[in-house]
């Protein structure tokens, strides 16, 4: 398991995930502009993941900054704010690490020189912290999971997702830890394909047994009795849905269908309850992503456009339960604790 | 509209739809061989139209083989029927054609010189009673739609999959001829994608307005209020269900959980209601079609399989209606009529 995102030396040091699983190379920025835009290309991608490279990306730009005058500081911190913000509209853990940067921000009482050192520091935290609750959802999710289970997942919300070990697979590897025979079935994830490419490419790495399926699959496979239960994570909790990759609704129907269970591994930084299906905004992404394969490949013919949702809406009627770091809840449940 | 294939001056040419939607190129076949593997490759595909190159793969064969004494004839075509069989073992259309052309060579009392002229004919009848049979269906099922419907399709049940017109886009066709405003939407369909490729590409070409989406949007786009209708093709329908692209069976969950009325447009050709569920062989295809996308983009990483089933199981409680030559049929009824 290699770490997603780091902090080096004065820069933010990430895997390249769009170069997966082909190559694994890094990108090292030292400008946040370049952060905002490795998290709206999809360089790093993953709710968790890319709210630390927002709060890093916050603390490149306080180092950009800190020679200014507070009021001037605080303008341009505004602006990096905002243009970290608007790259992934759907994800709350970007409002949510900016919003946790802005905090120290707007109350530090003097001169900004010495702010760097407290935004670099908190980001850092942010980082760790992101790990402990992962390894949280991992003990808490690997109580579920039965030694030979088969577990389908969908989209990548692995380590790759994360700083490191990700939510939804974060049972997985947690049960393989307590000495379970664990498999995981992989949705390919279309467009973007990151089932196919990052969680293939992240287990298989970590010699955890992993097959890929088409989307269009995972209701034959449950049909046939091969997935003994679905995880997968999520960018969003509202008090009435999930907001997952697009293609969740359909593999939580279909779990529905064959009565497998269906669990969400959501850190509690995604969880959003004050809002409700209504209040989120879908992302929608250039038609060429459906169009052309990965940028390599045409598939549609000129001229033709294609509707491209990034996320997906999974009401609480299909979930069986919700994992987060604290533990395991029905929807019921988790608006009785978190609401 | 092109026809997909047309037997002439004793060959079998078709267009060769591997190549779609990048170019338009025609195969010329005289030898049977050739056309059995056509079908296995899916240069052709559609149930109707590999079971009308099927029935003009037979036609091939009497001509290699009429010179032939009756006894060793028959072995020699025997063969050519096993092999052309073998190709796809999930669609019923293939052995119902061969069957047919079968019924004709049996009963053939004589040498077998002039047999191949009957064959041909027989062939040839067969590819025009498709045209007439998609023409039923399309007047059918026009009945079902209303002025500016959008349509959800999934995969490639239009004028490609068969000899010309269609089985599910025949009532969009036949809607569209009747001065109503349709469009469709269609689903990529992966592995192979006869959705962005062949559906777009035959829709755009003969000037129908569709969209392509990822297979993973279906349930989102329905719940968004952008589908009034799903119309899909089918290989087999047995008296508990439907057999269809893979992928179906998923959209067929999400068609219900948002009360959009879901149809399968199925030739005669297709019942198969003396069999059930557990009668049908589903076809599993090579793990490099889901890994290496059309052969050109490798998406999953080296060591790591696929599973590639090709068609999925869709219970009848699932559907709305089932749209034949006949009539439009709820799934007691086409029982009651059929079995």
């Amino acid at each position: 398991m290699i770490p997603t995102i780091i902090w080096n030396d004065n820069k933010v040091k990430m895997i390249d995930q769009t170069l997966l699983p082909h190559e694994l190379k890094f990108l090292e920025f030292d400008d946040y502009r370049d952060v905002a835009q490795s998290i709206k290309v999809m360089n790093i991608r993953g709710a968790p993941a890319i709210g630390v490279a927002a709060a890093m990306g916050m603390a490149l730009a306080t180092i950009e900054y800190k020679k200014l005058p507070k009021e001037r500081f605080l303008k341009s911190m505004e602006e990096a704010a905002n243009l970290i913000r608007s790259t992934r509209p759907t994800a709350s853990n970007l409002f949510w690490a900016v919003n946790r940067i802005w905090k120290i921000i707007s109350t530090f009482p003097d001169e900004p020189l010495n702010i760097s050192e407290l935004v670099i520091e908190e980001a850092k935290i942010m980082a760790q912290e992101d790990i402990n609750v992962n390894k949280g959802i991992g003990k808490n999710g690997a109580a579920l999971l039965k030694d030979g289970d088969v577990v389908l997942t969908h989209c990548n919300a692995g380590s790759l997702a994360t700083v490191q070990y990700g939510t939804a697979l974060a049972p997985v590897r947690a049960a393989i830890e307590e000495g379970k025979n664990i498999s995981v079935i992989a949705d390919e994830t279309r467009p973007r394909l990151q089932g196919a490419r990052l969680t293939a490419y992240e287990l298989h790495y970590d010699k955890i047994p992993v097959k890929v399926i088409s989307d269009t699959s995972s209701g034959l496979i449950m049909r046939l009795g091969k997935i003994d239960k679905v995880i997968v994570g999520t960018d969003r909790v509202t008090s009435d849905a999930v907001f997952n990759k697009i293609g969740t609704y359909l593999v939580a129907l279909a779990a529905k269908d064959n009565n497998i269970p269906f669990y969400v591994a959501a850190p509690t930084s995604t969880l959003s309850l004050h809002e409700t299906i209504e209040d989120v905004t879908i992302e929608q992404r250039d038609s060429s992503e459906v169009s052309n394969i990965l940028g390599k490949v045409q598939i549609v013919p000129d001229g033709v456009e294609c509707l491209n949702y990034a996320f997906d809406i999974t009401p609480f009627r299909l979930l069986t339960g919700i994992i987060t770091e604290d533990g395991v809840f029905t929807p019921e449940e988790l608006l009785k604790k978190y609401k």
